[in-house]
């Protein structure tokens, strides 16, 4: 059962739900023309198909490794790698300065999308390049720009970031990774990294670290961090790998899933490296790749969902058990109806985390091209949103598509249960679920409400176009969208962070299932409220949109009664 | 970071929640004095704190295999296995008159579900047993009583249950292994079964597999099939093991988790079994060996979820991340408000499925004590949602508990995701949760509502009596009964069985959440409306009960919308 890369859909989203004419209607993305972007779609797509895919399973059966200090990639991983680099797939949205196709971010998040489907372990490596390549664009010299960009954008060298120590992971500012000035431009990196995804492999000629560490005059917290760039060979005067650097893979750790994928422990003795961006801000540099990443792991939960449902469906068409009330598949499971239910919801769930994820992606590219700040306002409320309903949907998914298979779902050669066992990380890594539900309560709503009121608007103005046709479905959107604005009105009332971080992922939880729900509505009305699209709107509008009033009254409850619970209540 | 077994939770479930002392007033339970359960629970909760709980992470590490026909357990399961035969926790309840301590199953499923806190994988063991005791009592002949139960009560033999085939699996009617007659009282058996859990072990003198198979005059379907008992090694003339049968082990399967369990195809080639029950009346018979398991798989359930929440709680208390808003907690991230909001999600989630399957464990005791219909309908009702509740909460927890560990929870060290890996097969296996629900919504209601409206009513009644002291509470839980006391009659009047399995699950989930806020809030009276359970109540019926809104809204929307999405709607 072969992944199928699912072109038409994102050109329909792209065409009728997103509204991608606006993005290349400016000028900065004039060259993303509809042919351009089918091409991309289709080019991507097939390599993902066919290149991609047959290293999903070898790479769980074959887990990265390290030998004698050197980092061993699963069997295919270098020829799939040099797939993905060859085609240009690192980096569409590189600015062509350094080499790079400067296509909107709305058209990676589709390519990425589909290699996550294809093969999560391996797209994380491109991935990590890709935020790298923004956060150096953003704020490095124009000298490292020069030197480290075409490399990577050409994927000849790859990117890592590295945040997290043993006692700093949510808590940024803990960290002690230290960095002196060697006083001829370079800087000596001294510390210790955790969970640095890719932190070295066995396909590229170089690996470029961007490491967060503390000069001596730097304060305690987040604002004394620096970010400098760390690469493994030190590019001599023709910018060719040089010397080793004094950095090593210390270990790699044993995880859940995501086995092709090396996650190392990094260690850096006085390792050379070079600043990026302003000393003691290097927060303000990793927050650009970060909110990249975000987006782009959110990207990966809907992209394994994808993987998921398509081969639950598979299954659900040749499984035959008992006798269905359906006349056309009388035998096949896909006739039970707890069955089609599932399959339902795993698709009319990823409709919806697809548009959001899409939808933040434009307003990336809005921002891009227009500079305007109710743009870049969007892109930064839908980011966490994009991030978590990505995440939980595609855990939410593949854990459906496990229970769909039955016995065989529990069975690895299966293929079922890696997938859920792959996508479990992206909740956790790139900043919690916890942190993006606090993020978007805390300082997505610094502005008293103004980007969520201007979206819950744009929702209520897309229902009341909808009642014409779709009079029902319309007024649950409309509905649900007051009852947010309701939700939304009392995390502002809130000046005690606590009160709105008590009910910060069910608030999150209830935004995205209404956001949703109005970008179903918006593809219903798109083809006229009659045909399949209408039929997975219904389903979603009237089964899982009645959850948000569940998740609204639960944000809404406040800390008090939280806190009331001491840790002695919690004991057996 | 130890497992701790909750022996205090059980008290006080039993003595201010379902009400033990109705059993223990009856004639059958008059010797489960509280001196005695007092005994049991502190005894088998110590052998599963000191000796099983150690073994845990060793099946992870270890997994079963098989060795030239033989299987292998993982080290320490042998003796692991010893204490618990030794102990008598084999089976507490079987009956008195064939070495059995009688108690009630109210006893036997907070023992099973310790057991499954500390060590899942070997727990399947003995639980497999007791499912076979139960069968015989019940169905076989004296003879067979005679020589099979004492040894399997000991554990000195162990028991499986033989049901899937390939083609086998929910529509167990499909079963192809035949059964010949010998003609001399016994049978020979032939075909291969899937999924056979503990199908082999090391550590017992014999196994005994009750296996589905059809006689020559069966019918097709289920009505055809009959239930034998197949000894790998057939009892000489003294009852002790003698000749070995014609079956074996073929292989063990590679899954998600559970790895110290190993589930086995088993191969029988003409091999001897004995007829249990009258011949073609096998499912009968298989159905009571069912329901006891599908109790147990529930406990299963609320077991990992115990040993999960542990686990996180310990971590929760010890890990030092950021500034929290708790003064008595200023670092450690129990401060944080979300994962204060997770733990009070995973501990309320905990009490609530353990509630509703203790109260089904009552239910079957009332039964075999008093053997009132209206105790049995009530047992039947519930075991569906014991089943499904206590897995999901298993999941759930299990899975909160990974994220509560940010990083570390996705490393396979650190426990936190072989919970979740162990946890998952519990949805599947013993039937589907899908089945699970469509009894509940099927074969349950076919009393036209009598056993569940009961229910609702005693519900009712407890809200009532709550108002005085816990008005709010009170108050949300009524109207929530009263929601289901309207979709129950929704799927009455709902004569096309296919409607009502449309919305199954969501129903059974609808209906667990408001037996479980109902069951919180007699906790808080017990009381009397003040003190940590109360606290815990108020979580619970605040912030998770509302989910049952959503949830009814789903089970009630008909199956005209899942069968208007055809298989091309799915296609990408």
């Amino acid at each position: 059962m072969p992944y199928r890369a699912p072109v038409s859909e994102y050109q329909f989203l792209f065409d009728h739900v997103i509204g991608l004419h606006q993005v290349t209607a400016t000028e900065r993305f004039a060259e993303a023309t509809p042919d351009m972007t089918a091409a991309i779609l289709t080019e991507a797509g097939r390599m993902c198909e066919e290149v991609l895919y047959p290293l999903q399973r070898a790479g769980d059966l074959h887990p990265a490794r390290l030998e004698n200090g050197v980092v061993r990639t699963p069997p295919g991983f270098a020829e799939g790698y040099r797939a993905i680099a060859t085609g240009g797939w690192v980096s569409i949205s590189a600015q062509p300065d350094h080499g790079g196709m400067g296509l909107p971010m709305t058209l990676t998040t589709a390519v990425n999308e589909m290699m996550s489907s294809a093969c999560l372990s391996l797209q994380l490596a491109p991935l990590m390049t890709q935020g790298q390549i923004e956060a150096l664009e953003h704020h490095a010299s124009d000298e490292l720009k020069a030197l480290y960009l075409p490399r990577l954008v050409s994927g000849e060298w790859a990117g890592t970031m590295n945040l997290t120590e043993p006692q700093a992971g949510s808590d940024v500012g803990a960290l002690r990774t230290r960095a002196e000035d060697n006083g001829d431009g370079s800087y000596a990196i001294t510390g210790q990294k955790i969970y640095i995804s890719w932190g070295d492999n066995d396909f590229t000629e170089n690996v470029c670290h961007l490491v967060l560490a503390r000069l001596p005059d730097g304060v305690p917290g987040t604002k004394g961090i620096s970010l400098f760039l760390v690469p493994k060979l030190i590019p001599d005067e023709n910018g060719n790998p040089g010397a080793r650097n004094s950095l090593n893979v210390v270990s790699l750790e044993h995880k859940m899933g995501l086995h092709g994928s090396p996650t190392a422990v990094m260690q850096y003795d006085g390792a050379t490296g070079w600043l990026v961006g302003e000393a003691h801000q290097g927060m303000r540099a990793m927050f650009t790749m970060m909110n990249n990443a975000r987006l782009g792991v959110g990207g990966q939960g809907i992209g394994v969902a994808e993987g998921a449902f398509q081969h639950a469906l598979a299954y659900a068409q040749d499984r035959k058990q008992g006798h269905t009330p359906d006349k056309d598949n009388p035998d096949t499971i896909i006739g039970h109806a707890n069955v089609r239910r599932m399959l339902a919801g795993m698709k009319s769930e990823i409709f919806a985390a697809r548009a959001i994820a899409l939808a933040c992606a434009q307003a990336i590219d809005m921002e891009t091209a227009t500079g305007a700040k109710h743009w870049a306002a969007r892109a930064a409320l839908l980011t966490p949103i994009a991030k978590v309903g990505g995440t939980e949907t595609g855990i939410n998914v593949a854990n459906t598509g496990v229970q769909l298979h039955g016995g065989m779902g529990y069975i690895e050669e299966t293929g079922a249960a890696q997938y859920l066992r792959d996508v479990r990380v992206t909740a956790i890594y790139e900043g919690t679920n916890g942190i993006q539900a606090m993020d978007l309560v805390g300082r997505k709503l610094m502005d008293g409400g103004e980007a969520a009121f201007a979206l819950i608007d744009e929702m209520q103005a897309a229902a009341e176009a909808a009642r014409g046709g779709l009079p029902d479905l319309a007024e649950s959107v409309w509905q649900a969208t007051e009852s947010l604005r309701e939700a939304t009105d009392w995390m502002l009332a809130q000046d005690d962070m606590t009160q709105r971080f008590a009910g910060a992922i069910p608030y999150l939880r209830g935004f995205a299932r209404i956001l949703g729900a109005h970008f179903h509505l918006m593809a219903a009305q798109a083809e006229g409220g009659d045909g399949a699209r209408t039929r997975l709107a219904r389903f979603f509008i009237t089964r899982l949109l009645p959850e948000h009033a569940g998740h609204l009254a639960h944000a809404t409850a406040g800390a008090a009664d939280l806190y009331a619970l001491t840790p002695s209540d919690f004991a057996a």
